[in-house]
């Protein structure tokens, strides 16, 4: 039976006080949910999304007509839906839009109701924390106190990770997927390469850009086609393009011209670069990428990760993916390593796939066998 | 002894085929030589140049006062020099910029004799493999028919390796180093994205931005900014940058600003970035890079590079770097294998380093003395 989801909207007329000393006041958080909350709200499991992702995690949407939507599949359906590893048949499960993103929450692209103008580059710097508080008001509203568990993947498992630390009373389970307990000055700097690419495309006009009317497509091309570059790995790179041609009429072997596209590698990014920058707001670009650099649990315990998860109670699930170099099994191992340190209860998977850090998202039967066994073995009631 | 280095300039009037079909006409290069030519031409040593180098291989330049200019050592100083591993009071070391680059032989910021206007776009592109020619007329113009060695790193040692094959008769070593048969799909990924944030710079305005007295410095600095990262491993970033931050005049630990200076490696990425855009030239950083992605010796033999091979008769040192993602171990062990295939006389050396594909520029004794025992044993006559 087709899963089919409803976006959702909440309203939040409480400032939500940030970590940068500022506040968000009168903001949306754009959700949806997939299942039923049992009687003793004891079966609600929340799902935290990554830099380019949102509220709709499972299911398909509908036309007019009542028929589903081609390719409106939620960004996790291979892993979320009735009889699926995380079964909504058993739990009910909650996607959310973070505060700052384009899909729908408040963000950059909305109005600041204080001055009436679009925030752009005036929406306030939003961290990990300040997300997962912005979740736990909506579990607020939504009347449920404990999450059977909180799972994300990447920057979503940093959320999961913080929840345990911010909101230790509210976690059973924590399942934490191709993530890290911190950036490596690698990834800070990707991320920064990127920011720059934005920041300096003349379109940007320090972030303002929405009042001209203009996006800063340049940038937010050359930002995704690094991004793309770093979540696949060098191996699936090759295997899937190699140093495969695009087609040519001479017949010569190439093209011999710097700016023609010659190898399908370059073909597929340009694509993914233009398809991105369609739709994905550059200030969010920023805010996401920022909020990936500023986490960092341990900081705050002289960079001693053992301390600083010594207040989470939970139980963890943790993934990893052998061929991801942006967020390589090693940095998971480390969370391991830390939980163990206290005694907690910690179950890991390193995933031997070839898709580097995009694993994460696709169909591999261990990896999702592995996620089922922990839902059906220790998540459920 | 301080070793001075002279530039020279050599002046071609023959024009040079090249693989595209076109050619350049009336063309310099420019070069450097160290030590002396023996007797009976037989102790030359060609160094060939990487994508941001040039012939200025070695020593220094004496300003007026004949003092040596800080910082003016050539960029293979710590490898070539009286006494050093390639000893220049044995060999006669030549170093030449190669057609396109911009550091002093003809390229895209020079006057197309044909038009009276300056290349820009119009420079044709050029490969590894005109690059050799140029070179192989260079040595006829210097009297040498048989070099001693041709060795380089990188770009460089595509280009000792091309050597072998176009000039086989003409080359008695070829020491390649931190070098790959051809790109794979993730380093054409890198070099495309380089390329786009170049091209799509609005000062770029195709190639031509010399004649309207621009320079595209936003896609020059996010070009470099990714060059430094790929030159790098993730272990050395982590141990030179980490998570340091700048220094912030609040309390607060972060600045939270998405455009700010917060860590450490984002500020050496940017001056990385700002200086490379104040010297380097857009159009040669496209030609550059297009060369690396086309060489590929074993495309004409279905990509069986043993059969590429077939046909060099030079002996060969192979060098790679551990920790070297860019230009694997991996990629230099398959021309080990394609050689040994062959029955040819190789020796290679991996070398355990944690400096990433920038180990081959730096001064690692286990490295350098690899190369010093071979130039001693095998190339000294």
């Amino acid at each position: 039976m087709t899963l089919v989801a409803t976006p959702l909207t909440m309203h939040f007329e409480a400032a939500l006080p940030l970590q940068s000393g500022t506040s968000i006041r009168a903001y949306d958080l754009s959700y949806e949910t997939y299942g039923t909350l049992n009687a003793d709200r004891s079966n609600a499991v929340l799902i935290c999304h990554a830099l380019n992702a949102s509220h709709h995690v499972a299911g398909v949407y509908l036309d007019a007509a009542g028929q589903p939507v081609a390719k409106s599949e939620g960004w996790w359906d291979t892993m979320i839906g009735p009889g699926k590893a995380v079964d909504t048949d058993v739990f009910f499960v909650i996607g959310v839009n973070n505060l700052g993103s384009c899909f729908g929450s408040t963000g950059p692209m909305q109005t600041n109701p204080d001055t009436g103008a679009i925030y752009g580059a005036d929406f306030p710097v939003v961290t990990v924390e300040d997300w997962v508080d912005a979740q736990a008001r909506l579990l607020d509203a939504l009347g449920i106190q404990t999450l059977a568990a909180v799972m994300g993947g990447s920057l979503g498992g940093m959320q999961a990770l913080s929840w345990t630390l911010q909101y230790p009373d509210r976690v059973r389970h924590a399942v934490v997927v191709a993530s890290a307990p911190n950036l490596t000055a690698e990834n800070i700097a990707f991320n920064e390469v990127a920011r720059r690419a934005i920041a300096t495309d003349p379109d940007f006009n320090g972030g303002h850009y929405s009042r001209l009317g203009v996006v800063p497509k340049r940038g937010l091309r050359i930002a995704r086609m690094i991004g793309h570059i770093t979540y696949l790995s060098d191996d699936v790179m090759n295997e899937k393009f190699g140093r495969q041609q695009t087609p040519t009429l001479v017949a010569s072997p190439f093209k011999y011209s710097t700016q023609e596209v010659e190898f399908q590698i370059e073909s597929y990014l340009r694509y993914q670069g233009d398809k991105f920058s369609e739709y994905f707001d550059a200030n969010t670009y920023l805010l996401i990428t920022r909020a990936l650099d500023y986490f960092d649990p341990a900081r705050a315990f002289g960079g001693d990760l053992t301390k600083a998860l010594a207040t989470a109670t939970a139980q963890f699930l943790l993934v990893s993916f052998t061929t991801d170099w942006r967020f390589a099994p090693a940095r998971s191992r480390e969370i391991v390593k830390a939980l163990l340190d206290n005694q907690r209860d910690v179950s890991y998977a390193e995933i031997d796939a070839p898709h580097g850090h995009d694993a994460f998202l696709l169909d591999d039967d261990r990896y999702i066998g592995v996620v089922r066994s922990y839902f059906q073995s220790k998540v459920a009631l």
